[in-house]
């Protein structure tokens, strides 16, 4: 197993320990249970956006906690959800007096877990809401998932939510925003390679040198087909095709358009990729009035890629443009 | 070959079609000949910051043209230097009166193609001064190279010049400000694996399953030695011995260290090995002041790290913190 670790056991905790030196000024790590906190948390008042995952998807959801965006993350063991008393840790560590809100991506571990802890954290007397992003629309149930699976919308949600709870809305405001962005978000990935699970130690799927996984998760699951590797005009259709039947996007809209490598999928390809699929939605009348393009939502070393597609209301793109400072994303400050 | 493109031909082109269309607030770019050119250059009495090199660095150059950074990048074909019409043609569009100081990564074809690009810019009565960057500990000549490479120190370089620039710093204190930090950065990089040029189609190199490349240059360059793969603890003191012996640092240095994955080595890894680096400086007792965690100049799809270290000034530091808005690098505005 070709991985710079000194051993799979340890990985998720040397990770977080890195991650805390070298952004001290915006985040602190606490271990046992693991929870990465914004550095100045409980901010009084506010609007507490927590959320949580597997690991494995840096910078997903260590990197985007800051001013602007989340208040913690609870990484869990590499693609596997946190535990419950994780995130009651985390919830009970960062609420500032006006409620919490949890970002949860549509997986059946993390939707369990985190519905537990809102529960403890209910019994505390702490007003938890729950918002589930389940925005891939490659399959309907999938092997970790009862239902859509939740993947590149996830940074646009917890970016925009952030925003609104730093702006100062209340609980129901940004439960409010949560369900629209999710109503109106739409993803798709494929994949080159496979990512290798350090305590596993080998690749979590094959393919031929000349196949691609279309429909795939974060995770390596299965997609939609094992199809013929497509020259890349050909690709980013296949993945824009399905999202913009799905909700549907139509002419006029105004979209924030999404372009994420799934991590070993280099600037250059993406790049390529992204100025096709604004080919392709300009084509359909839809505007592209913001974009995002890197590695945000990442499944380890693989190489592939994935499209989200966000219909914007004004309310959603006042916020997308706030100030955020975080490891990952950093703008207006 | 597993890449999102269409042909081999045109990833570089239409790369920088994607790049434009997604950060058309921050530079446009001009085909035939390539340049990304900041959006709202030349801007008049700043000394302009150029600088370029072969494709496949990614964010490397194009990523870092905007306000508080370059004005212009010459981006060649895949791991190729651009020509001097090339650099000709962005000193000439970007040049705003106060001079213009190209930094070049150390490799032959780049010092060449640059010094032509300065005699035909000096002729058009432009001052235009050059500063080179060989920050590469590695090894002294290499394939392509006369002397040391060219890798990591180059965005810190880029980064802190072109704060100068922006402050309104003459060409004379720019170009003096540049000399110092070459003179004060030391890298050295390793690879888990090969990268595959486009329109060669293999990987440029074998490694074993349990070998790895020390010392390997930026497009997979033969290093100093090829070893079992060590630990993490192990691969990242294997880094970072030579370079504190290099310069050298020693106790009492403030530094910025500066932790870069190749490409294709996750955050997750990425974050692991810069905490074992911030360990090993601490025990030295070299201050971190400043740390940048993350793919800024990377070899395709290689797997990889490189370490970066910088002395510090007072005066490198003010310009560190500058605000930057670049596609890749942003903060403070």
């Amino acid at each position: 197993m070709k991985k710079i670790i000194n051993e799979p056991g340890t990985v998720v905790a040397e990770s977080l320990r890195g991650l805390a030196v070298a952004h001290a000024d915006l985040l602190r790590v606490v271990d046992d249970p693991a929870q990465v906190l914004r550095v100045d948390a409980p901010v009084a008042g506010k609007v507490a956006v927590v959320s949580g995952g597997g690991s494995g998807h840096e910078p997903l959801h260590g990197g985007f906690v800051g001013p602007g965006m989340l208040d913690a993350a609870c990484p869990g063991a590499v693609f596997t959800s946190p535990t419950p008393d994780q995130v009651h840790a985390a919830v009970t560590a960062v609420h500032g007096g006006a409620g919490v809100l949890l970002l949860v991506k549509n997986y059946t571990g993390d939707v369990l877990n985190f519905e537990t802890a809102a529960e403890l954290a209910a019994a505390d007397g702490i007003d938890v809401r729950t918002v589930v992003i389940d925005d891939d629309v490659a399959v309907q149930d999938s092997t970790w998932t009862a239902g859509r699976r939740g993947v590149g919308g996830t940074v646009l949600l917890e970016k925009i939510v952030g925003a609104a709870a730093e702006s100062g809305a209340d609980l129901d405001t940004c439960e409010r925003l949560a369900r629209a962005v999710v109503a109106d978000v739409r993803s798709m990935g494929m994949a080159l390679s496979a990512p290798t699970v350090p305590h596993v130690g080998t690749p979590s799927f094959e393919l031929a040198a000349d196949e691609m996984e279309v429909g795939i998760g974060i995770h390596g699951e299965p997609g939609r087909a094992r199809t013929p590797l497509l020259p890349a005009d050909a690709l980013v259709a296949s993945l824009l095709d399905p999202i913009l039947a799905d909700l549907p996007f139509a002419e006029g809209d105004d979209v924030l358009l999404f372009t994420n490598s799934m991590g070993g999928t280099p600037l250059l390809e993406l790049y390529l990729a992204h100025g096709i699929a604004e080919d392709v939605l300009a084509a359909r009348g839809i505007e592209v009035k913001r974009r995002l393009v890197g590695p945000y939502v990442t499944s380890l070393e693989m190489q592939g890629m994935s499209l989200t597609l966000l219909r914007l209301s004004e309310e959603m793109l006042s916020y997308w443009d706030a100030p955020v400072h975080t490891a990952a994303l950093r703008w207006g400050r």
